[in-house]
């Protein structure tokens, strides 16, 4: 069969490909990530390539998605263009921005230090004392004698029962199998690495010798969009690194949804698995290395992330996850040996993933409950993170009820054409002032594009300034310069294109801003309708952690003002950032948090918001700024 | 390097050794087992053949094992005979004879009537009742709907903690891969296999429809001799089968020292382990071709043996077991998969092996005294344990004691000219009576040998009519014309050549008698030491069961007559036959059963003997028939 060169610029990066393949695969092949919300269905419009080279097939659907000035120009989507010549294509800036960085950087996110900050609160992680899921002890055996001549292994637990909390043990075969030369080749001096399963040690490994130095966790949120994973010395306690790297899923689809029809409709599970675990892998080499460890010397592994997510981690089924009556495999997932999924750490570590309580809220929620702690007291207080889902929980150490509103991608910086996620370039914070704008990047660059706090606090300057009215219109009788006119719709200039990384205007359109009110009145409507349905008024709510991927911060007065978050004092809102890292952090590092865990998913109940009837009239309430029923926020006052 | 033909009568095996290779490597390669008690050392001169053609160097210290006619004869020793040039040689019918019989009949004993029915024989069966320790129940579940949407496998344990006793279940991420797609495609009808492991449930497997009646187990006597196994219906409780074999470990030696010896001195593990395991496999396939059922249908499988089978059997180094001070390296054994081991039976079953209490007191004895229930009554009862080790055990409901004392192969058939095991052909019931000697074989025919309850009943009659002395010495002045001297020792003749099968007389010498006293004074000595080690005297005890590979039968009075079991009402001694297999069945089809066992194994506590003064004070004292105490025996009288 005829085979093209495909070359991609910038880079010069070549493949050859089959005739008839589509640009994306070419990209795929080539190791280039293009983004793709719909995953290859030609209907996002995301994957768009320059073809500035040679003869490319663009699919008539997609010019629907350009200019007459883009099409002349060579513009294409990648996921509806054939290669039939050889081709040299041009990766645009808001395709590959982001991406170029995986391939420059090996997939990792090196994080700024309020980043850091953020990822590294402590949150409620004091509460906890220091007790590993996975322990290492160094044992001086006494040797046996006529009078003493127990067991090689009960020798060993009966060492261990005095110096940890088990008193009973499990063991493999395999761990038994070298065992009585090991202790006297070594002298009845032995390393114990153990871990807590249903309740008592298991015993993973015995190593001759001295070896309780080398011992390390990773805690590992694994997000939709972002993988994030921390290395932390499990004889000390001292978080020694935290790197990211792009959910390399983003291939398949860009949200959970998309990722869930490639593995359930158009491929397999398989790669998606596969992904992820590259994800992993990857960043423990990368943690293993800048802190002169070898992957090896990690025992263990405790990652946190939405039902779907951690599916895939496991290569278990999501396909009946997506539909009706959304139903995962399983929601409590057995501690495996890391090797299980082709995890590249120590052969006897273990990888525990954090409990699901339904399809839609997963063990992020259940790492981020485990990290604000609204279990532990009284007190009732309320956790909403924010992603592509907003799952909210609210309770108090007796009870917990949870549930999840489909938000879109709008915050996570999806279904705007200047959108991004919060990483470097990211417009995030935005103040408009006398018509004039002033804003902040992450990184303090140039603009690239505007996260998810950038487009709240834009919103609400909008709204206040008068340039937006509370239902999401702009005030065209006002007149302002920055309000232009392209591709029939208006769109308010944030950036001028001289002042942006591209060259290009960052600006904001009707139609987007009609998706942001769309995603914060699903979140908001979820609040309403979880509060209303334990009997409870907004008042009563002792504290509201906010968390989500924000980067370092969420202006919390703005975000109540544009009716994100229920208006109550702002000194009992708090921004918490990752919580799902930091409740993973905790139980790799506390059987006691790791215990609490799964207490917290038993303990809580779902409420299926889409088998709800209020919460489509919340919903539909909530489609304005800050809300139709001005009672609800009576802090908030628009002043024109 | 030069090759010879070895060609073995009479079966015409012809195998290619090199130069060099002994005469017992030539029969290993040919698939023939050879006795050998020593293991291949010039010890034992069990391992005798006749060179009938070509010219095989004899190493002449075995020389002294052989009658100048002999020599003159052909007759060498295997292990001390290299192949020099091509050899036709005979296995004599004692060096073959019943090994000739795994060669032709697939190393499957078949049990006659009597012996099985001290195989099948109930003892404490009756106390726990059938709830097999894995289990296979079909459910057919409720469909998920939106308001029932609990994951998969919890809709699994769900109903499974409706029909079994286990709240919490245990499963393996393979169990859960394809999960989803099974119960979707099989409409919610599903069978699952779980064991009980550490006290919650442990799903095995989940198959599609209803596969709920083929459900088998498999309980196993791993002795160091015989291996026998038990096919029963996990179903019903039917016991469907019972087969043995001689444990092909043979080869490398007849007792588990010369074993032991080969793993960790001579050889090496390797061997030893794959030859139990051959043993194993074979059982389970001719059972279940014998069932009409495939080895696939087995789910489970509880084995019992001394701790050097057991660890030989998971693999484990006994080398430790071997030198002072004796320590195993586990004393409980994990659950495995049986194909861990490489068992043959469904991927997914498991392989329980019955607890040991130390290096000498092994799962064998905790499953006997599991069969005689002598740990569930308040009464102090006593369990005798005869073979190449005695074991006893002393207790009740609240405490148990157990001993251990090597007896030698002397109740096994070894070490006697005319010694043999418990099979067909073996004389098992002697008497003497006005000079005419009356006997029993095992299947009514010729006999072969002499076996364990054979030589116990030849000894009693033997002093009894005053043909050898209380203290086993020949009363030459007697005359008794069935008395002859051979290789200048005196010999007692039981069969004359012509009634016997191999055509030459089966008679008994006086080293014989003094090895048997030896043995029967270990055992009885062990016995009266842990009887005054707690404090009690015989009449204390309410029970003895006597168990042992005697056959189909022992005959008490006699046993007590030479001093072997102590002298107590008749009617409180019960000989219960193969105790550990049936302990092994018991805890294979009940969970209460085996829980027993485990706690047995806890809550006994082993004296040492070979640390223990007394003991050898006591050993001397019993070297008399019935004992230099006459006291101790008060209703034996011999007339003379």
């Amino acid at each position: 069969m005829t085979e093209y060169k495909v070359t991609f610029l910038p880079n010069n990066k070549v493949v050859e490909v089959k005739a008839g393949s589509t640009l994306l695969q070419a990209a795929e092949k080539a190791g280039i990530i293009i983004n793709s919300l719909c995953g290859g269905d030609g209907l996002c419009g995301e994957c768009r390539l320059q073809v500035v080279h040679g003869k490319a097939m663009a699919d008539k659907d997609a010019i629907a998605f350009f200019s007459k000035d883009e099409i002349e120009d060579g513009h294409v989507l990648a996921c509806r263009t054939k290669v039939e010549s050889n081709l040299t294509v041009k990766v645009p800036v808001k395709s590959r921005a982001e991406q170029e960085k995986i391939m420059m950087e090996g997939t990792t996110i090196t994080y700024s230090e309020p980043e850091k900050v953020a990822l590294y609160r402590e949150s409620n992680e004091s509460a906890v004392s220091f007790d590993p899921l996975v322990k290492k002890v160094y044992l001086e055996l006494p040797e046996p004698t006529l009078e003493d001549n127990a067991s090689d292994i009960d020798r060993i637990t009966r060492e261990l029962s005095k110096v940890s909390d088990y008193q009973t043990f499990e063991i493999s075969l395999a761990c038994l199998q070298n065992l009585t030369e090991k202790l006297r080749a070594h002298k009845w001096k032995v390393t114990v690495i153990f871990a807590r399963h249903n309740g008592v040690g298991r015993i993973l490994e015995i190593e001759g010798g001295n070896t309780s130095d080398k011992h390390y966790g990773l805690a590992v949120d694994v997000g939709t969009t972002t993988v994030v994973a921390q290395l932390v010395n499990l004889k000390t306690g001292e978080v020694l690194g935290v790197k990211g790297s792009h959910n390399l899923q983003a291939h398949y689809g860009e949200d959970v949804i998309s990722r869930m029809v490639f593995a359930c409709v158009r491929g397999s599970l398989e790669p998606l698995h596969k992904a992820i675990i590259t994800n992993i892998n990857h960043l423990a080499q990368t943690l293993a290395q800048e802190n002169h460890i070898t992957t090896g010397d990690i025992d263990s592994i405790v990652a946190a992330g939405n039902t779907t997510m951690s599916h895939f981690l496991l290569n278990l089924t999501p396909c009946s996850i997506r539909l009706e009556p959304y139903v995962p495999t399983t929601a409590v997932y057995p501690q495996i040996f890391a090797h299980e999924v082709s995890i590249e750490i120590n052969p006897q570590g273990i990888l525990e993933v954090a409990p699901s309580i339904a399809s839609y809220v997963g063990g992020d929620i259940v790492a981020g409950v485990l990290a604000c702690g609204i279990s532990d007291q009284p007190e009732i207080r309320c956790l909403i993170d924010i992603g592509t889902n907003g799952e909210i929980v609210i309770g108090n150490n007796e009870w917990l009820v949870c549930c999840s509103a489909s938000a879109g991608p709008a915050f996570e910086g999806g279904g705007a054409r200047n959108g991004m996620r919060a990483t470097k370039g990211a417009i995030e914070k935005v103040e408009i002032k006398d018509g004039k704008v002033t804003y902040e990047t992450i990184g303090k660059t140039k603009p690239r594009g505007i996260c998810g706090s950038g487009l709240i606090d834009a919103i609400y300057e909008l709204v206040r300034n008068g340039i937006i009215e509370q239902h999401g219109k702009f005030n065209v009788l006002h007149g302002n310069p920055r309000l232009i006119t392209e591709d029939s719709e208006i769109r308010y200039i944030i950036a001028y294109p001289e002042e942006a990384e591209t060259g290009k205007a960052i600006s904001i359109s009707e139609s987007e801003i009609a998706n942001l009110i769309k995603s914060k009145g699903a979140i908001f409507a979820a609040i309403k309708s979880l509060v209303d349905y334990v009997g409870l008024t907004f008042d009563q709510l002792n504290a509201i952690y906010v968390a989500g991927g924000f980067g370092s911060s969420l202006n919390i007065p703005k975000a109540i003002a544009i009716g994100l978050i229920p208006d109550i004092d702002v000194k009992r809102v708090q921004f918490i950032g990752n919580s799902s890292l930091t409740g993973a952090r905790m139980a790799l590092t506390s059987v006691k948090a790791f215990e609490k865990s799964l207490s917290i998913a038993r303990k809580m109940t779902n409420l299926e918001l889409s088998n709800y009837a209020p919460f489509m009239h919340e919903f539909v309430a909530a489609l304005f700024l800050p809300h139709t029923d001005s009672k609800l926020f009576p802090s908030v006052r628009y002043s024109h």
